[in-house]
């Protein structure tokens, strides 16, 4: 309590001149917060080395000490952590500054709704919300939506960065042109459901020291779709040495450090050892995701690799750890064809659990080392630190707790969906699987509730209380592709893991996943560079410029 | 001189253990450098906060440190200053440790022709080069071509960043096919012209601690095409502050910052002022450059950030500051042409010299303040710190000095071209302006001299002395263009500023510019990307994905 106190005077000290900065941000992160204590740590204090995802990663972490949800369990806070106080809420509930914000709709204006996020799930319902009715803001740390399934094909260069990224603007265009709807480059860090209120700071520009931009807005209904993070198991060095594969900057990433690699390997002089090294690509995690990166890497060195990289071509290898199966949803006759398509393909399939990851090696749970020079890492996702520091109801894994109706229970006006949200225990449901059409048909089913609200007049604020939403949202799974690299791919129709259905491999499936792919592109221009990219690698190989 | 013996001792006794790295790189450099005295400073420590350019410029500052050719003048050296030695060149004559390296070719070896560089002349060169009479070794911090006259463009997504980067290995498949030819990504550091060996150092892998690769690379021939460096005039700021527009990276991060600031100027609660000092876009330099960049920002206004930031289209503002005139080189009608046309695209044309550099500020010498949001500078180029380094003849102007035959006259098998060279005073002739065409037509003079090497067995290490080399190199410019927005170009057809001569303004040029850059581009896959990049901004406008 002496500290408290001591940093209480130091805050009000501070509240002119100099430091009113760091006082008007004190008292934001309050009010953000509602907070009831602040517990000074340095236990999330990252030294992390690698810039590589640096971008994604610090803005995790950065969430993870800023970010609050109202009531929340004691917070960390760094590097302001020793001037904060613990208080009781009732001391700043008048504000004493006034922050930059956005303010709430008055009567007569249209209800406005807040989107967090920009992925699948944000961006299909962004598409279909009906601008005549309501105003949207949509906020989110990247202004385009990734087009993930072929994120893994950008990396060795098949298509290009900017064909699977769709600028939201472009998915909904009164974002950009209605007087009244906007889209905000930032992240949410707290959520205030009594007031309304979602609280917001600017990301940060590279490595530009500049402070954070903060501001609030002030929500009818607000609709989190924020997504989820990579899991890491808590194993240590793998947000210091891995990359994982989840934004284009991801990609960009792991194509600059694989092209380094190649040619770092053919320097004069370099030994034996640390050429295989270098040349020793490994990947983490059997899914979708990593038989994919791994398919295209082999393509990559089967074709490219052997024409313009002759000196090291026979040097390179792919391995591919998983603990358990590969592809383990999928039928066993696909996992099996997978299996037999990557070994034939030279991917050096391995089972083994990852102990620790040093810069240069991985040492796996039986004592194994395995050098390597590029390390991806794609073992599925799990909650994110704002989700987890939202004191909202959680679903079973800890992500936002929703019902039928994909509603928030117990909290007015709030809407969850997408890798963030998950069925209560008491809805019966299972949690739906973290996929791409999952997040997608839950945002169109997300639509029709706000045409069935807007048409009872329940858009604003504290209005929808008790409304019939009509249908509750059933998810009927229509099947899973995954491309194993040389122009063959499964397709699982199955409706289940344990359900009978059409299951194929191949070259028809490969040309399947293709046809699908390309019409789910969303804009036609994407679709128009898809098809350009693939038609040109065909022509003239893969580009193999390393830009930056 | 206490000093210095305390140094040398530290190096002794780190010659074992812990310490060997550094002394075996302190010999690196010591005979690299052949070095005469080391002068501790701090001088061109450069407190580089801002990341934008830090991958170029710390590497040419970190050329700057390290760089040495033979027997040159004092150098600065940084962090391991204070441990350095003045010392003979005698005593390390022999080295006690022996460096990767690509030995010198043996007798019945084709000779092996070293490029420093992967600009217009290297690759100029390197395209024509016979490789069935020589090996090609090309040594370059980037493995691509920059097409240059198109990079303005990729700024605001008019074309990709790939179709214009052209990888080297493209232009010369040798390097990638052939045994004894080689690709290596890394910076040279060091000529030793009385061994024929080069020194280099791999480039860095973006901010990864990693300690740079040293080797050295022996040469029957070297070809020095490493280019120049912006002119910052010794400008306080302009490194932290401004973006140079000289390679994709420069492109694609000043793409990042106007997208940024496009969306970071929508923020609730932000000030006026702030609000028109972030969408204030200042061009420092009237070249063409500067121009073809200024003419592409008012296009992405008109058209693109009218649609997409509707709520912020009117605050947005273009500035092209120069001290003189707009395209000086060009005809007077034609430089009328460009001011009426830039004016009326709403680029503010300003004449003015700018004494000072802050983070939101220029401050020109009248006194004034110019708040922007975003800064690029392009004043030209001069020798970079590597050039400067090099103890080799001088041309006026302080690049390589070469004599008709752009050899380095005094040097024995040492060429220089495009930026980095220029005609000697004896020669009577004029150092040939900083520009692609005269690069390229000395790459392709270089090959046929090559040719004649070759046909007199004057290949290999000092075997050439006081051959006939042919005719002397002539250029003779072709003619000047520049676009400069809105389907309108410059097209200079005189062969110098004082002559007569065709000169158009107008659709039909911009028509030409177009013709002629896309049948200039490389390759044809980046032609093909070239003409489907423009179609398709044509149509859907350009891309607006902020990715990274």
């Amino acid at each position: 309590m002496a500290l408290a106190r001591v940093a209480r005077s130091g805050l009000r000290r501070s509240a002119g001149g100099i430091g009113s900065y760091i006082s008007e941000k004190d008292i934001f992160y309050e009010r953000a917060a509602g907070l009831k204590s602040f517990v000074p740590s340095l236990e999330k204090v990252n030294a992390n080395g690698n810039v590589t995802y640096l971008s994604t990663i610090n803005r995790v972490n950065h969430m993870s000490f800023w970010s609050r949800g109202i009531n929340t369990t004691p917070h960390y806070r760094f590097p302001l952590a020793e001037r904060l106080v613990e208080d009781s809420e009732s001391e700043y509930k008048e504000p004493r500054y006034r922050y930059p914000s956005l303010e709430a709709t008055k009567p007569g204006e249209k209800p406005r709704v807040v989107v967090l996020g920009t992925g699948w799930a944000a961006c299909r319902f962004l598409k279909g919300l009906d601008t005549k009715t309501y105003d949207a803001v949509c906020i989110s740390p990247r202004n385009h939506m990734v087009f993930t399934p072929l994120l893994a094909s950008t990396c060795v260069g098949t298509l290009e960065f900017r064909s699977v990224a769709e600028p939201v603007s472009q998915i909904q265009s009164a974002l950009a042109t209605s007087p009244n709807s906007h889209f905000y480059l930032a992240s949410c860090v707290g959520i205030d459901i009594d007031k309304h209120e979602v609280y917001c700071e600017t990301v940060s520009d590279g490595g530009l020291a500049r402070e954070p931009y903060q501001f609030k807005v002030a929500y009818d209904k607000l609709v989190i779709a924020a997504g989820a993070e990579p899991l890491t198991f808590g194993i240590k060095g793998v947000k210091e040495n891995a990359y994982f594969l989840r934004e284009v900057n991801h990609a960009q990433e792991i194509r600059k450090k694989l092209l380094l690699n190649l040619m770092l390997a053919e320097n004069p002089g370099i030994s034996e050892e640390e050429k295989k090294r270098l040349l020793h690509c490994v990947i983490i995690g059997g899914g979708p995701t990593g038989v994919e990166f791994s398919g295209e890497l082999s393509d990559f060195i089967m074709r490219d690799v052997r024409e313009r990289y002759s000196h090291i071509k026979d040097d390179i290898k792919v391995t591919l750890i998983e603990a358990n199966e590969i592809l383990s949803s999928f039928d066993v006759s696909l996992r099996q064809y997978a299996t037999n398509h990557l070994t034939k393909s030279g991917v050096h399939l391995m089972r083994g659990v990852v102990k620790e990851v040093h810069p240069k090696k991985i040492v796996l749970s039986d004592g194994t080392d395995v050098p390597y020079g590029l390390l991806v890492w794609s073992t599925g996702v799990g909650p994110s630190q704002f989700v987890k520091s939202l004191n909202l109801p959680k679903s079973p894994g800890g992500r936002i707790g929703v019902d039928e109706w994909l509603r928030v229970p117990s909290v007015e006006d709030v809407f969850a969906l997408g890798d963030c949200a998950g069925f209560l225990e008491q809805t019966g449901k299972p949690v739906l699987p973290a996929l791409a059409q999952v997040a997608e048909r839950q945002g169109k089913y997300l639509v029709q509730v706000f045409k069935r609200i807007g048409k009872q007049d329940g858009g604003k604020a504290f209005s929808a209380k008790d409304m019939s939403l009509g249908e509750p949202f059933v998810y009927k799974h229509l099947g899973s592709m995954a491309s194993v690299g040389r122009y063959k791919a499964l397709v699982d129709l199955r409706q289940s893991k344990d359900a009978k259905g059409i299951s194929l491999a191949g070259f028809i499936s490969w040309f399947i996943w293709r046809s699908a792919y390309l019409t789910r592109v969303v804009s036609w221009r994407n679709r128009f560079y898809v098809a350009v990219n693939w038609a040109t690698t065909l022509v003239f190989g893969r580009d193999n410029s390393r830009i930056g």
